[in-house]
């Protein structure tokens, strides 16, 4: 088990944690503000229900929350520190000159703003503290921004990146140091030229908000922008589009040449706007909906393996592996996702069904019919299958299948499933009765020998299990 | 059937002639290029695959694409008419005139920079031409920026933001006139700041869209700019976090008081780095990409209800009803989406279970057990369910369940389904018991009197179909 200190638990201290703790870190918090431990419980309880759900795996056990007393305590024996304290550069200096003092271990900043050379002034090695500006929720957007001091040590700052790498997000190391980093100077950017439509009158922040999640937004959030554009200049490429959409620049499409002033008018606009747009709904509704959307687009994109969704499969894989099966296997162990539930209000028959598919899947892997395998053009299709339902499952909860070879002879894979849920109730059992196929004639043909060899010793192994009850099998021929 | 004239047939005029031929509208095409027929269809390709999968049931049935030789030709007759010729203020204007000349139908411009002002002048009546600015895709993205002329009289307008909300798409009426209309002055500022990175050597263009696609993109494409801030200020609400970061305005975020000189240094950079990001994939291949996430990202905002995906969900909810049923059911009519299909290249078995949970889903509407009966608090749950898969299904194909009730007395429903092929080849069977419950008490329970009367009712029209082949029944009791 390793350590990481988490100094101040806001939203984003919350979030830091949340993204250790489920993956197996302990975590060290200190925050001085007697609040601090009912905000980092409200996050992590979003992160808990959140976070587990985009892998089709369990994330390993959960490592224990502590709330030191303070920066000293916190701080001893971390293997990775992150600052979130309110964004005061004299504040964030007292902290790092007190952590300096107890360690030389690498200190992260979730500043948004300040560059590593304004934090790290007044420490014997500045270069200790470097950005690593991550994006609320914390424990669920992949993105941190790091930027080193130009004094940094660069092996250290690698070795937390890879740090970060293991906890599923995608540290992207910005060149240079600049005020507000890469992606904050896009926000301010739009955010400037939203205040500006505002107080003109030319859209309320509700049509701003749909002037960008129905157009742009949905591009962006798989795409980017260069690429996005990149299609626009077409084959001619990117030099081509840069000719033609080139003069626009001199035209006056932005108002960014100005800052518009935050008067108390325009501020009541703003936040009137707002209330008539989103009012209706609490802070803790918005963030659940917020949450449900995420988790539905990032299982999207996994399912694509494309963008943020290529990331999260890619940490997937690198989850700790099962123990070595010894009689039945478990085959899926896994958090239900929002997505697989339907009006019923509990999980759809149909994801059932998803979740014996994966069993199947898992015990082609087993038996050395894995990914490898199929990519050769052989693998095994389902012909027949039973599902009783026994129980009803809901978003949020785990659940185990525990799988059984009943025949492996020629090119039939006959397999028994039970699924439960974490206390082990009985929610489900299917009988699924599969074909080996090349992918290329898609037509029934025998394994390979190695398969089937593996395939028959685990048949073999699994005769001696306990027969499925009768009234939960196919119809026999 | 209702017709649209589609001026101009590059990619933007394919992706409106996409829109409305895929709507059930005839659409006639005028462009001049000897290229254009080629070119809409390459975009029609696309469209025809990625627009059918957003939805649960078919959409109409094509309408007919004509290629007209002249402007008059193309409007006689239409309902609508889009202009998407290139952006020269003087060739718009001269198209405009013809068409001006020919009919009174309001115009729309796709125009992404132009003020109905600018286009208008010199029309005798300028108000007949306004602002329809759409989102490449723009048979997947739904918004359209809609300007009116000041000039303008609204009862058109109106009539033609409805007809584009009939195609599925969301019409947002922009306020006031100015350059660039909404979306493009943020997508302009975002481009001026970016150019900026790229030529300080801050990021690569690859950096830069991880920087989006990563982390705030996909905030954006489900709440936007506003409603993803207002939870920042948490509880105390959007005056809050105008109070808190408003200062920020007054601090060197961004570069945009200044603009960079698109040199040829930066545009070899900017296109050098877009060749060393994306240039491994053509264009097509980029567009295919593109279209899968957002097909993916579109309906997975459509399973939580929300942003693009609600939108989805009502336009689905109008369209035509099916003729009414004689004999077996058709309970399932639809396209086989991307996120549907699984490592083996055919659609997954819990896909078939998902087409079978819906056509249940269509027998209970069928005897009045729909959406308002599930609110009441009573369903039916599916408790035993029996799939033969008989052949494979691809993304894209259109697939058919007709459904047969074979018991419908008290608590039980048991249906017989059968998945077809457009061609009629059968695909798969299922036999599927299912028990009518509470929803309170999660138990079972007798239906509603007038349910279990529609429901006998049906049983004895189905009684008098052939009976389904005994080896394909769930194990008989």
């Amino acid at each position: 088990m390793t350590k990481a200190a988490v100094i101040g638990g806001g939203v984003i201290g919350g979030g830091w944690a949340g993204r250790f703790l489920l993956n197996g870190w302990d975590v060290a918090v200190y925050d001085p503000d007697p609040e601090a431990e009912r905000k980092i419980t409200a996050v992590l309880d979003r992160a808990r229900l959140s976070l587990p759900m985009l892998y089709e795996r369990t994330l390993p056990t959960e490592g224990q929350l502590t709330f030191a007393t303070s920066l000293a305590e916190a701080v001893a024996g971390a293997a990775y520190i992150q600052e979130s304290v309110p964004e005061r550069l004299d504040l964030k200096r007292r902290v790092y000159a007190e952590i300096a003092a107890a360690t030389d271990t690498p200190i992260g900043s979730s500043t948004s703003g300040f560059k590593p050379s304004d934090l790290g002034e007044g420490l014997a090695e500045p270069g200790q503290v470097f950005v690593a500006h991550p994006f609320v929720p914390v424990y669920l957007l992949p993105l941190v921004e790091i930027v080193a001091h130009p004094a940094a040590d660069h092996g250290p700052l690698d070795a937390a990146a890879e740090i970060l790498r293991s906890l599923g997000m995608h540290p992207l190391r910005v060149r240079a140091e600049i005020d507000a980093h890469i992606a904050d100077r896009f926000l301010e950017a739009v955010w400037r030229e939203a205040l500006w439509l505002v107080k003109d009158g030319i859209a309320t922040t509700e049509e701003i908000d749909d002037a960008i999640r129905y157009g742009f937004g949905l591009r962006w959030a798989q795409m980017g922008l260069f690429e996005t554009y990149r299609i626009g200049g077409g084959e001619a490429g990117m030099a081509h589009f840069l000719a033609q959409f080139g003069p626009a620049l001199k035209w006056p499409w932005t108002k960014l040449m100005d800052v518009p002033d935050l008067d108390d008018a325009l501020v009541a606009a703003v936040a009137g706007q707002s209330d008539a747009q989103s009012g209706h709904r609490s802070i803790a509704e918005l963030e659940a909906l917020r949450d449900r959307n995420l988790v539905a687009i990032l299982r999207a994109l996994k399912g694509q393996g494309s963008a943020a969704g290529a990331l999260i499969a890619e940490h997937e894989s690198r989850l700790p592996a099962q123990p070595p099966a010894h009689g039945v296997l478990t085959t899926v162990d896994r958090t239900i996702p929002h997505d697989w539930t339907d009006y019923n209000g509990h999980m759809n028959e149909s994801r059932f069904g998803q979740a014996f598919s994966d069993a199947a899947d898992a015990v082609m892997a087993e038996i050395g019919a894995g990914p490898d395998y199929i990519a050769d053009g052989l693998s095994y299709f389902t012909v027949d299958i039973r599902i009783r339902f026994l129980a009803e499952a809901h978003a949020g909860a785990r659940i185990r299948v525990e799988s059984q070879v009943l025949d492996g002879s020629g090119k039939k894979l006959r397999l028994f499933h039970r699924m439960l849920t974490a206390e082990g109730t009985e929610m489900a059992t299917a009988e699924q009765l599969l074909i080996h196929v090349s992918l290329e004639t898609r037509r029934a043909c025998p394994p390979r020998a190695d398969v089937a060899e593996r395939l028959a010793a685990l048949a073999a192994e699994h005769a001696h299990l306990p027969p499925p009850d009768p009234a939960a099998r196919l119809p026999q021929r």
